[in-house]
């Protein structure tokens, strides 16, 4: 088969051309049952040709549900891809983390066995073998990794994100590449270190986020590339959530801490570096460093994906430095990122997500980690998967590999969100988490449109009246209050007052939400 | 003052010599309302003059509740000091963990406010001023330390314990050092690291138990040593829990499950650095490993606390190494190691319990830790610290530093403990944790007397089969399996069945506990 010019550009390996295929004659590598690895983070750098092919086979063949595979990629894939074969139900195993619709109900209905992980340790419990445990040789079958380009030697040069690509490499008997020529090489971008296991494992010798540790590329032992494939498409991502009044209230009431801790000598001026989730209280948190009334410079930021807000922080002049394992850009935000390229490119830098998310490094650093949950309680734990304590939405992500080894662990979200025939029938603030994530021993700091309510070393109750007092809605307050009160005065009586529970009504609130539409509508009695 | 002889052996500082002083002289360093810290970990290595002479002011002078304190110790300190300040009510707040009759009804009786950290975090929380921002100067503002001797510099030498000794000397504007010259000098058996903070953290170069990083002595500003006082009556612990027949099963599961790993070629077969907590269980498991049944040899062991068993273990001759923050030997077991000390001291490294602590390192090594936990719940979500999600017992401790790092992370328990009534009341095994410490995320087995659950890799789902199925108690398997086959059908049908709870019914065992006596007496209503 003969290669174009622009693949013959992307890839310097003369022996890795002569593997070039067509995904459509690769599909026999693909057995029902396989242990499937994919590259991609956060939706970008997954692979699209093969398994787009897959998903063709299978709706052509009516084979839903019969052709099934144990699927593991760093984070969540693109939508048409992944959420594509949840449709056609051709994921029977699913690690660690996805976003989508179709996957989502597959997993809440029980077709997709669902483990959520720990972004950081995924890579190194597939290694161990954990994920792998039930099969004779303790191999992924196949991996399919996405390139942007391939070096002399074979390495691989991946695109926006690294993920779990090293490890996916290192544990897979067949690799099959997709050079995507759709969008330029990321050559130079990356900083890339493969995993060894213990008794041989070594410190990650990166001080600063700006250290580069490894290698630009990921490398590869040939032998076990049985392909590599043309992609022709970039990225399917879509435009950022924007920011709002509720968000930029958060925002604000964050910048405000920031500054408090300057002034009182907990922080240096330039902060110490920054990770950002993804969502509008992100967006508006890193809107209000760029827009310069914070008064930061020479910031610099450790975390997990960068969205096109970073592009306007780098803009601002007040961001030195970014590294993050995946650069999820709006389609928008991607062509401004090529435009900029010789602006970006060398403030920047791409690490594979056991090193970005790393507990041993996030915690040398002292990063500032700020995240949105699903629900906090007033004793600072916090809910980041599982709504009503069952329904699962993207998964753990690296809330916990940050939250928990941050300097500042810190969770943003809006007091209230809207129930179905009440704006604000759900209150973010509940007396107990329906599913903790983020134990009460790991957050420092919760915020809302509210106010925020800085709980470091206090005891339990005193953090109740803080975050009741600073973060619940109005509407809330009163509410929680008396939960407070009753469980208070109960706890202490009985001499279990550590953190006071009315324990058999404590997810009262939720029950009220779903019986009668509000979880205004809770009635507390004494226990 | 003049110096008795015993002292003048140890302390080779001329100029700390003449700060000599009685405690009863130094009450004044103590004003209502001081924030205090005290060398110690584990009831060993704590300072015990002063504590007893400001108990007997306290006392004398009735002021019990008036004169309060500040205090934060590495973990917990002697019973007859620190439950003997609970007693006066002179605590007004304690972190990060605690042991002791007396204190723990104050902490449940409102009286202490106590805040339970993990054992990692808590002394860099400290440095960053987290435990000291209401104050003026962000300082501790006295140190009491207990030193087995102290160098010609003025470098202290701990005694059985390291703690959070380094970095509450880091923190305190006086301190007061306690030489005790009952015990031994522990000098050459310590590994001493300080503090620094971001941006300029470094890495901790430790790649196997056996490696030094630090100094045999904790360095101190001479200038802010305003007394030492000698002290004269050793560490008051207590026998060791002793093993018992459900204790030697579950140890037994547990050495089952470790061969197996070995067989399937993810531990090499010296194993790889083991934690092990305190208590029978404990005990069990080290002593079947000492017992030579379990054919492990040259092992290390990476751990926050060693208790008499590991002695055991030396003198098996399975043990190359070990290293920890404390030994925490009973009165038998440090007449023991005292007598054996040529043979154990080159065996054996005692760190700052940042360090034993670190998740960084308890990584980086692969650990294998192991805990009890109060109960674990189907999906494997633990409670620590909270009987009842409200009373508090002891505290996180290194818990959740060594689970969530460690590479098994790994929850021994009982599967039943007895209420009043019935010997089995309580199962250990619950739909829902009414208090979570550990996640889901972070455990990999579970093990009862019953059996084994091995969970890596599973969905919420193929967890809580595993569960119930190995761990649980005969009486309470049927119980379980029945909520979870109503919450699996109900949530499966509603959409939201990744994790399935019948949550307004998940407390019911606890319910039927508090309500008739026993766990067994619950019933299940399909929601």
């Amino acid at each position: 088969m003969a290669a174009s010019a622009a693949l013959k550009s992307r890839v310097r390996s003369e022996s890795f051309l002569k593997k070039l295929a067509n995904a459509e004659d690769l599909l026999h590598h693909f057995p029902n049952g396989a242990y499937i690895g994919w590259s991609g983070f956060t939706g970008v750098g997954y692979p699209k040709k093969i398994p787009t092919a897959l998903a063709e086979y299978v709706e052509k063949n009516n084979l839903q549900g019969k052709l099934k595979y144990n699927l593991f990629v760093g984070a969540s894939s693109g939508s048409e891809t992944e959420n594509r074969w949840a449709r056609n139900n051709m994921i029977e195993r699913r690690s660690p983390h996805q976003v989508g619709k179709e996957i989502a109900k597959r997993i809440n209905s029980g077709d997709i066995k669902f483990f959520d992980k720990h972004l950081s340790m995924f890579p190194v419990d597939l290694m161990y073998g954990y994920y792998t445990k039930h099969k004779e040789n303790n191999k992924l079958d196949v991996a399919i990794v996405e390139a942007s380009a391939i070096t002399e030697e074979g390495g691989i040069i991946p695109g926006a994100s690294i993920g779990a690509s090293p490890e996916i490499i290192q544990m897979a008997e067949k690799i099959i590449i997709e050079v995507n020529t759709a969008a330029p090489s990321f050559e130079g971008l990356h900083d890339i270190t493969m995993t060894d296991l213990p008794p041989r494992r070594k410190p990650y010798l990166i001080m600063a986020p700006e250290d580069k540790i490894g290698t630009e590329y990921i490398p590869v032992n040939p032998d076990r590339v049985v392909a590599i494939v043309e992609s022709d498409y970039p990225d399917q991502t879509s435009p950022n959530a924007p920011e709002d009044d509720t968000s930029r209230a958060i925002a604000s009431n964050l910048i405000e801490f920031l500054k408090h801790e300057v002034k009182h000598g907990r922080l240096p001026q330039n902060l110490l570096p920054i990770q950002s989730g993804i969502g509008n209280i992100a967006n508006a948190v890193v809107g209000g460093l760029a827009s310069g009334g914070a008064d930061f410079r020479n910031l610099k930021v450790w975390t997990e994906v960068l969205q096109d807000s970073f592009l306007d922080l780098f803009d601002s002049g007040n961001l030195d430095f970014a590294t993050a394992t995946s650069i999820r850009f709006s389609p928008d935000g991607f062509k401004r990122f090529y435009e900029g390229w010789a602006d970006y490119s060398p403030k920047l830098l791409l690490r594979s997500q056991q090193v970005s998310n790393s507990p041993e490094i996030i915690r040398r650093l002292g990063v500032i980690g700020m995240n949105t949950p699903v629900e906090v309680d007033i004793y600072a734990h916090a809910n980041s998967t599982c709504v009503m304590g069952s329904r699962m939405l993207n998964g753990l992500g690296g809330s916990a590999d940050f939250l928990r080894s941050a300097k500042y662990s810190i969770m943003h979200t809006p007091s209230t969100r809207p129930s179905k025939s009440d704006p604000h029938g759900v209150s973010c603030i509940v007396p107990m988490c329906t599913h903790v994530d983020q134990t009460e021993h790991d957050l420092d700091v919760v915020v809302t449109e509210q106010g925020l309510a800085d709980v470091r070393g206090m005891s339990p109750r005193e953090r109740a009246r803080e975050i009741i007092k600073h973060t619940a809605h109005p509407d809330y307050k009163p509410i929680l209050q008396d939960y407070f009160d009753r469980a208070e005065f109960y706890c202490l009586k009985n001499g279990m007052g550590h953190e006071p529970h009315m324990l058999f009504q404590s997810f009262n609130m939720h029950r009220a939400l779903q019986e009668k539409g509000s979880m205004k509508e809770v009635k507390w009695e004494d226990p």
